[in-house]
């Protein structure tokens, strides 16, 4: 089977709050909305951020936690800009989990939950190579 | 900002039983692994899986639940794939949780989740997509 992921799916609860997170304050544009659910061309994938109940209709589970042992980072190109965006995000309805910082391993990061809890990382990593695009290729350090 | 996820992280309690899944289950290969965390590279961003209690003393919080409102979804060729790799995910630790049927808005898909209970779905969506490097290019019906 491919390596391949061809979208992730958030569960949220309030649309309009959401696309303030991520259309003002990521400052993303979606390329589909309707009633229910909007979406975003990722690098390769679509992000789809969909309202939970409709979500779990189709998984049929329900009472699924948010803001669970996983993370989405997303890769900025520079140290100073890992605060930089934070701030922003955090003014709309972001919530600070863990400030800019530097971990042992270098570059510079910080995390942050969108307003649904989904936990992001905001990284500055100078090791991994990220092309104009926004494709991302595994280099680890030697 | 870029409209760019570069990595997803997994919190995972058992590398060999997260290996089993990804590797012999999807048929996956890894580019890196140590001792808490194998990594492996998609379609322009990478898929990380690390001990969960690293993956919380990195964003500062702890007992996160797995198992959320987060679905990542891997596109197959046709319709009887999806049963088809449902099924080998089970036989390596998976959990279904909707077994393949097809929804209104057409496809097929099912629901499983890994063994760190990350819900994964396994779909065939004639309408989107999808490239010979696994770059997954939204297209809505019109």
């Amino acid at each position: 089977m491919k390596q391949q992921i061809a979208v992730i799916t958030l569960g949220i609860t309030d649309i309009e709050r959401s696309k303030d997170f991520y259309i003002n304050g990521f400052g993303w544009h979606a390329l589909h909305e309707d009633a229910d659910t909007v979406m975003y061309q990722m690098n390769g994938f679509v992000l789809s951020t969909w309202l939970q109940s409709e979500l779990e209709d189709d998984i049929s589970l329900g009472d699924l936690p948010r803001g669970g042992a996983l993370t989405l980072a997303h890769n900025v190109d520079s140290p100073n800009d890992v605060q930089t965006y934070m701030k922003r995000l955090a003014e709309h309805g972001g919530k600070i989990l863990r400030p800019a910082d530097s971990p042992s391993h270098g570059g510079v990061r910080g995390y942050i939950s969108d307003p649904d809890n989904h936990i992001w990382e905001v990284i500055y990593n100078p090791v991994w190579k990220v092309d104009n695009q926004g494709q991302v290729t595994f280099a680890p350090s030697t």
